[in-house]
């Protein structure tokens, strides 16, 4: 009687178990395709907009006189919003706070910012193109999940699915992108239910944009990488903690620029003309066109040690007035700038190679600025070399904690303390 | 007036920041310091357990013989945990039942499984050397806190830190033990305050273990990396999909034969005796001596393909029972010989590359146990082969999902749905 009862025991056990797997098998079947579909669409989108950066790049590098409709896009670009009625833009703060809460991402989010960033790069604005891409993809996600009617926690998915499906897609990075997303939204929670459809979604907007639309997915090569001895220690740990200052400092110009010429000149019309103008005046000033556009040359050349020491700086400037007038853009792209000229003018001081020096100061920076650790970490391995990983170990770990509670994206949260094992939920710092 | 306003407020607030700054940079100091210690502490404590590893392996080698003392041994071991009064053994557990709760990891624990574990090997009892890595570097940890006077918090942080400068020493892999102490307490939340502790002690501990003591890190080769085409996703996608049901069963197992023998047999000692008599008469049934002890030179021979098919379920079979009836040491290793057996037997039969399915398989057979996906990545990377990374990334996050709710660690929390982004902040199944 015990072993029959025993028996029947394990076999209802078994039947209740494959239930569990038999769902379990749905859900996973389901994520796969909603995924490829994800990586597919945002993926062809997101290629759409690189090729279309590409030619604004070449079109603002071929006739130099471009740069004088500065104004005239400017004014356009505030009309096109007001004209979508979206007057206060978050940018990609509209996105994490959809994630958060149970808002949405208005779908016209993703032509607009396609356009407007597009326009920007073209007369040559300072801005990066990943904030674009995040908005692009997060909007995507969103509207593909209210077609589909999924409840709010899919969506929330379907979301950061979209933002790495672009990302990767723009920048080749698909494990950083995966990664990124699930790390940005709240810092110390890991939604790993994302993980599956974000990696699937961003192979497959990789493999897309490289192989089917032609995209290269950018690399910068450190070469010579040394052993981590006691003397390449110290020079780690100074451009770290330059660079975690400096990423501070990044995040309170560009809010305070945009606080301040918002308080300054009400009329966003007239804010973007005059952003305009100053953009024009500096660059004749500064009498180089090195901090125009995204500046992946500029980036280039300060892997070879070919920079000035005072490139990071001038970038800051030229990307606060430019995001802070009402142009549009991403602050990922110049944060990598300010780190490799910073990281590379270092490095040419102390003698050691620029390029590991400029990875790492785009590490540090990249860290500092988005407080993504483990995205950082990623990121390093797919743009730079992967040997130089201890190197990018330490540096990130020490920029995640110096930079403090500043950060790009005012509506990130930061769940634990950087410096003890405490609950703190609170929002970045914007700045003020 | 205004203009005096404004600067006094601007003041006060570069006063408060600059208090701020100071407060974070001692914090940042008393870290590294921290670090520093526990990692050269725990990094030699863990060099000398690898060599002593190293020693019993190679003597259970040599003197064929010695297995027959393993239910002596047995009983040795049980002797030893009751003489320290530990009757009920919570392996691994007691650890992360600290750093959830507000417990400590008693200090005799390091000794214990330290001996233990050497012990288990000399003989030729199947079992892992991490579990031993990850107490000792626990308790050191806890210790050294409670010694300085330290709060509960960074107590946490401490045990952490331990935990990754051992596992670091032991398999010389920095990045993925650092990233594995802060991943695998509570999956889905990440202490991100134990970053740059975690990431500093194992460098530490992975340097003083290679240069000084000479321990060479563990590494896998797989050779010729395919481009990833439809039909090797195929075959990640069946590797991946068997071993996270294999990994769900692997767990299964273990818990069950813990139990069972338990039950069937209540004094521990005679318990550990029939284990103890079981491995010697399983060993000479089977006739080969591939599944005692951590079967590192097995797993090596697997990314050759030279495997048997079932080598996957007679290692764990040996492991259930050495663990199951008291003998001491790591799941983890027994799992990657689980992954590499199986993985390689997978690759012959389909005609792949056999060292590329023996990494993916270790990768998820690691990942479905650990439910870590993040420091699998890692692990991949630095055991492996970096540019594998598309297939790892693929396989790791299928295994993720699949693999349900079961795992290693009884007390090992999951925060969110593997399926849903719905906080569920549930215990792993431990088979049951």
């Amino acid at each position: 009687m015990k072993v029959l009862e025993w028996c029947k025991k394990e076999i209802e056990q078994l039947t209740q178990k494959s239930k569990t797997v038999g769902l379990q098998c749905i859900m996973f079947a389901k994520w796969i395709v909603l995924a490829v579909v994800v990586g597919l669409l945002v993926g062809a989108f997101g290629s759409l907009f690189g090729v279309c950066m590409e030619f604004a790049t070449e079109t603002r590098f071929r006739y130099a006189w471009l740069i004088f409709l500065l104004p005239v896009v400017g004014l356009i670009i505030v009309a096109l919003y007001r004209s979508c009625s979206i007057t206060k833009d978050g940018g990609t703060d509209i996105v994490i706070d959809t994630i958060h809460n149970s808002g949405a991402v208005p779908f016209r989010v993703a032509p607009l910012i396609f356009i407007a960033t597009v326009l920007t790069h073209l007369v040559g604005g300072s801005a990066g193109r990943e904030g674009a891409a995040l908005q692009i993809g997060g909007s995507f996600g969103d509207k593909i999940g209210r077609v589909l009617k999924l409840d709010l926690m899919d969506r929330k998915v379907l979301i950061m699915c979209g933002m790495s499906a672009a990302f990767s897609a723009l920048f080749g990075t698909p494990m950083a992108a995966a990664v990124f997303a699930m790390e940005v939204i709240t810092v110390g929670v890991m939604y790993y239910a994302a993980f599956l459809p974000c990696v699937v979604a961003s192979l497959v907007a990789a493999h897309f944009a490289s192989e089917i639309i032609g995209i290269s997915p950018e690399s910068f090569h450190i070469i010579n990488v040394p052993d981590l001895n006691l003397e390449m220690i110290a020079v780690v740990v100074l451009i770290s903690i330059i660079g975690a200052g400096v990423s501070s400092i990044f995040c309170l110009i560009l809010h305070k620029t945009s606080r301040g010429l918002e308080k300054l000149v009400k009329n966003s019309y007239i804010r973007v003309a005059i952003a305009g103008v100053a953009i024009i005046c500096l660059t004749f000033i500064v009498g180089s066109r090195d901090y125009n556009g995204a500046g992946i040359d500029v980036i280039k050349r300060a892997f070879l040690g070919d920079v000035v020491p005072y490139a990071f700086l001038l970038k800051m400037l030229f990307t606060a007035i430019t995001l802070g007038g009402g142009f549009k853009g991403g602050e990922i792209v110049p944060t990598f700038f300010v780190g490799a000229t910073l990281g590379s003018a270092i490095g040419i001081a102390l003698g050691v190679s620029p390029s590991l020096c400029a990875g790492i100061g785009m590490a540090v920076l990249f860290c500092g600025v988005t407080n993504c650790p483990l995205a950082t970490l990623f990121i390093s391995f797919e743009l730079f070399n992967y040997k130089a990983v201890p190197y990018f170990l330490l540096a990130i770990a020490i920029s995640y904690v110096l930079s403090g509670y500043s950060g790009l994206y005012g509506e990130q949260k930061i769940m634990y303390s950087k410096y003890k094992a405490r609950y703190i939920n609170r929002n970045v710092k914007d700045g003020d």
